[in-house]
């Protein structure tokens, strides 16, 4: 049967059948009415929306629709992980490409399914429609605690001079993963890990909301690159970043299969990661240095050169990296 | 200045200010962040995504890029209003196109700011991505109350046998509107205000709330169309829908420009109305027919024939009109 057999309201009652319990049917609304309503999961709303575009922030032959899927739900999760807030709801708005088959859409679903199941949400809403390229909008929803009169949650202006400067697992193994299937060396076995790392992305809830209840104030995800959403944090704090080039976590496989220099550079400049960056008293972020947790300190937060980041190698002397990290407005290198 | 000088972020800043007192930049958390946070409105959290895309909802011939901002806002108001809640916080994914300007970005923003100020709604956040077509994706957040464990709502499913059936406005104008356009006969005098039922609808919020409040429970927008929206109603419901054709308000300038007969079918057919489509007692439903509210009544719910809506003409004959309504997956005619 293909995609055109379907009209709109058809497909869209196949779409929240497949979904399964990752649609949210038992809410005050569930999806299928004009909006979708829920009572509010905190006293209040943390909200964040991401387009993801063939071409843009994927291509066929890199990642299979299901990858997508999961990759939409996960990458806007990982802004509510990042603010330390507990996500709850999706909302996604399709573009469907009439080259996008109805085995495309229902591998897009099931992709969002898992990604849904993984992370703790559902989707409680949608909209689909035709274009010329296919792109997938996910807003996701999530609720977190008041306290005195301000949002307890992981901000990008809250970096201090004094903090150290930590970060989640090993960031550049998404970019290592995309890396190695450009070079269609996926079939070797210690890329495994990495290529899930760009295809199956997992978002760092636990940390966030873990990060929150240790004391830590200032976060960002990293999906961006290290270094470019460390500027972010630097550049909202008014404060500058040293990174230790040394100290950097990354990924024994991307050592392995791509060489130090080229993991070092994908660590401080790959993207995709989404992994969380976070500032704070060492004290506290030592408490997130378990296994699960995967914190590991990379540099301080300091009072001088306010808005810029600033690698420096085991002897001291500044590291610039080639890459600077991801604009989604500007032209892909390999297009 | 080109848009291809700036990069995605001076973009988003420039964004952000050009929204001016359209940007929540007073919640928790404001624009900026990995997301946004406010404190939740109401007991209940009403969502809507709706997605606008080139070619598909609107072409450059027939919409400024300003109109496009604007319907983009008021089409997810329009689905917060069919709800009977409050529309508050908006989150927009725009994809541009390469063709598509600096200039062309400013009156979007523009066109998005005065439909946001003329529905009380603020912009929280956004995402900005480059594609090969142009598309606005609004994520619309309001708030509702909560009575007896449910959410005090306008639901598709409540319309029950023996309610009157209303819808309010003149349904129609905003088709009628895009034929005089697409038939260049913008400049005729009575077309002016067709013209803006297409360019620039106005969402129904304040007829949302007071049908709430009239104890009225069953609505939707009939923004695909009367027949195929009543269609919702009925289907969801389990119930039929009678409408009288002799009672449907046509607007007098579409009636005037493009006679009786194709203003009645745009009425019944035309779609891109952000009016609403009410069921409910007839008592409650007269109180709505207010000169600002609009609302009269053109049919009746039965018990017969359920999950059909059927039109019968002034001799009780059943009239079946040539659109069946829009269906965001079929191509359109004129493309």
């Amino acid at each position: 049967m293909a995609r055109s057999d379907f009209g709109e309201f058809a497909l869209i009652d196949r779409i929240i059948e497949r979904l399964g319990d990752a649609a949210a049917t038992d809410i005050l609304v569930p999806p299928g009415d004009d909006a979708a309503v829920w009572t509010a999961p905190g006293e209040a709303v943390v909200a964040t929306i991401d387009a993801l575009v063939e071409g843009t922030h994927w291509r066929r032959d890199t990642m299979s629709p299901a990858d997508v899927g999961w990759r939409a739900i996960a990458a806007s999760v990982s802004d509510i992980a990042a603010m330390g807030a507990t996500p709850a709801h999706a909302l996604v708005a399709t573009v469907l490409a009439t080259s996008f088959t109805l085995d495309d859409v229902d591998a897009l679903i099931d992709g969002m399914a898992e990604a849904c199941r993984r992370h703790g949400v559902r989707i409680a809403g949608g909209d689909i429609t035709r274009g010329n390229e296919t792109a997938v909008v996910v807003t996701l929803l999530g609720g977190a605690a008041l306290q005195r009169g301000g949002a307890r949650v992981l901000r990008r202006d809250a970096a201090r001079a004094g903090d150290a400067v930590a970060v989640s697992g090993t960031p550049g193994a998404a970019a290592a993963g995309l890396a190695l299937i450009e070079a269609e060396r996926e079939a070797e076995p210690s890329a495994a890990a990495l290529i899930a790392a760009h295809r199956r992305p997992i978002a760092r809830v636990a940390l966030g909301r873990a990060a929150v209840e240790a004391g830590i104030a200032c976060a960002i995800d990293i999906s961006d690159g290290l270094l470019q959403d460390l500027g972010h944090i630097a550049g909202r704090s008014g404060a500058g970043i040293e990174i230790d080039l040394e100290a950097l976590p990354l990924h024994p496989a991307a050592v392995e299969l791509l060489g130090e220099q080229q993991a070092r550079d994908l660590a401080l400049g790959g993207g995709e990661d989404f992994e969380l960056a976070l500032t704070g008293p060492a004290q506290a972020l030592k408490r997130l240095a378990t296994p699960e947790l995967a914190v590991g300190v990379i540099g301080r937060v300091v009072a001088e050169h306010a808005g810029e980041v600033v690698v420096r190698d085991a002897s001291g002397r500044r590291y610039d990296p080639p890459s600077p990290g991801w604009d989604q407005l500007r032209p892909p290198e390999h297009a």
